[in-house]
């Protein structure tokens, strides 16, 4: 499937075909990054330029690597050093940056939908690289390979998505991109932290953490956002941790075979248990690998380099 | 003209055979931007560094971009973090980016007359990006581009500068650049906002906008610095608005194939009307453009590429 | 000697025939930064973090020229901007670093002894780019190619290190380098500036600087820590600069080709005189240029590129 030209805004819509295109090529890429030269000539002559209004180690570098894996030029604009700063318009901030010459731009902000905003005012493809509270696409690929790679295929799986399901881009795009695969998506929380609109949402909720993690093939966890939970009366990060982090206890529930997840940065000891993260069962570090496949693939698909 | 070894630090006294040395080259790398795969090997193992104490989104990626679309390596360093906060003279940075062995210094800095001085200091090339209310050379030459991209030549042009030119590097660098390509420049503005020396400058002044735009070929419009205005007694940014802000109805004062310029970033609204950008005689994303191919040929002839 | 997957954590203990493994490919690297052209293509497709914790000019932009001079893709993350803002732990840090395939990480770090904990939970190599009070090795090894450019050999030296021992990692990183390649290490500087195992070092030590510096091959100067003599009874900056300032006064008592250095940034006027940089015996440039060579050595061989 062609994708050359597009956006990556969101995985809520995106064809099965689509998703399917970006994972076999996500596979092939991730064949480049256990090669001793970690290069390939596909993107030479193209420019990149990523623009984060929030902080991120794993998310920026591992589209500068992508990007620089695949020989384009990669700028990195910080959103506080940007235009932005001195009053100019998001609009004309994109503006400026399809006039430099940028092939394509990835951004991260705190404002849901800015990046479906952003898009329509450039011919240039958007890569939305977390927006608010509302997607982070790439995670949501990255996740479907891993989940792809352990089990052969998405199908019919169960997914437990665990934690702070209302604040978390990654559940959202996790939702909607594995529905499209076919899993059966299954959230689990307290009320207070799932989200308000769940029976619009393809998903079935739990909020206790043994029956949502019945017989599941997957468990997601989420990462915990302290500055939130701060201002919450229910639940306290302790009482979080006793009644939904994922301990080696709580994952007998599971199916024998389920892997764990987490999109990192994680906060051990709290949403998920101190040694969870370092069982065999636990895929996280494969999801940081396939991070970089993914987005090699996604540059590739929607810069057109194909061919 | 061969330019190899020296600075880049304004346009005034620059040569006029200097400068259409520089415009050419901009044009013939203007066609580099325009392929498909923008890259060249010219500045192969060559290094430059940008070194900026204050914040930029187009100056600086497009310096970074004009580098690495000639195969330059190019190392960004903020001010912010650099040895100047720990006590290290500005001459002692100098030396230590030479001995880094950077084949060339792009500078930004709130110091007027600071890359002078740091031009003394080291053998390699330094190029202005900015220096207080001094030059914005390079703002220079990619603005007589772009208007000789659009009207064939900048001889005997009327170029109406509008704004806060007290202020404003970018209306230095112009002044000086377009006197020297034998236009006829034309500042308009608050006396509050024009320069004080303005009688020794080779323009023409008013402080009335219709007089300023009357049958003008280029209308340049400047960036309100909305902190500067703050302090003022006059004009306040809506005085300034109604009396300088640049409409389309203020445009008819000027010749029907009047171009309009800024330099960005823009205050929409403030000091050129929220519907003048979108003009087809506006050019402002062109400059940008044009900033790009205009810092190539710059970062090639200073450091003597050719041949 | 092959060094191909280990770490460079420190000077103490590192193997005599390893050091210089390190000098000598450093020699031939300092030959690829004379040409015209500074690019080799040995480390292509390989990828290196750097991950500082503390602002720095020179050591940060020093390696990022080494990765890219060797066509090495390069990413920063500065530690502001990185997860251990979000209370990921280093551990967890370090093994997102490597599974976003990563081939080595650079660290910098304020906290003693971080680099060589990080090195245990990791397989890739991790350079220590300067951890607290404790070691700089780089910086070491770099002040060991100076010393013997310039003398030709280390067997027999006397070198003197003059000032805030006590804090310096440079100067850790240089007894141990020095005494390894068989240098006679002379420490001078006040008894509260002077470490307080000194005993337990190879070293000799003076609080009078004219005994520290006579017959002296080489005096290299330290930069005294302002923020930390703010808070010291004694010396105050005017005592300190009057006792143990490195002057050409000083000099005197040192042998007539005795060379200066300094691992910058430097304060002029304080623990060392103003001219004294400029005079024909201090190497401190060439120190930073050593650096960049240095550090393409440390990367080829901990990369093992060779061959």
């Amino acid at each position: 499937m062609n994708l050359a030209g597009r956006d990556l805004l969101g995985l809520e819509g995106l064809e099965k075909e689509a998703i399917e295109t970006i994972l076999d090529n996500a596979t092939t890429f991730s064949e480049v990054l256990r090669r001793d030269v970690k290069k390939v000539p596909t993107l030479r002559g193209k420019s990149v330029i990523t623009m984060f209004f929030e902080n991120s180690t794993r998310t920026r570098s591992s589209f500068e690597a992508a990007g620089k894996y695949m020989s384009a030029d990669v700028i990195n604009i910080s959103g506080s050093a940007s235009s932005a700063s001195k009053g100019e318009s998001l609009r004309d901030t994109f503006l400026t940056l399809q006039a430099l010459t940028a092939d394509l731009v990835i951004m991260r902000t705190p404002f849901s939908g800015a990046c479906h905003q952003a898009a329509e005012w450039v011919d240039i493809p958007v890569v939305n690289a977390g927006d608010g509270m509302h997607e982070h696409p790439t995670q949501g690929l990255l996740d479907a390979l891993t989940i792809r790679d352990a089990k052969g295929s998405i199908e019919g799986l169960k997914v437990a998505i665990v934690g702070d399901v209302l604040h978390s881009r990654v559940a959202r795009s996790n939702i909607w991109g594995l529905n499209t695969l076919g899993a059966d998506v299954h959230l689990v929380g307290p009320k207070t932290l799932l989200p308000t609109d769940a029976d619009k949402l393809p998903v079935t909720v739990h909020t206790n953490l043994e029956e949502g993690l019945e017989n599941a093939d997957v468990v997601m966890v989420l990462r915990l956002q302290l500055e939130r939970m701060a201002k919450a009366l229910f639940p306290t990060p302790r009482e979080y941790c006793n009644l939904f982090g994922v301990s080696k206890k709580a994952l007998r529930a599971a199916k024998p075979d389920a892997i764990v997840m987490h999109p990192g940065p994680m906060n051990r000891g709290l949403e998920i248990s101190g040694d969870v993260p370092d069982l065999p069962s636990a895929v996280i570090e494969k999801q940081v690998t396939n991070g970089v496949a993914t987005r090699m693939a996604v540059l590739y698909l929607l810069l057109g380099a194909e061919g």
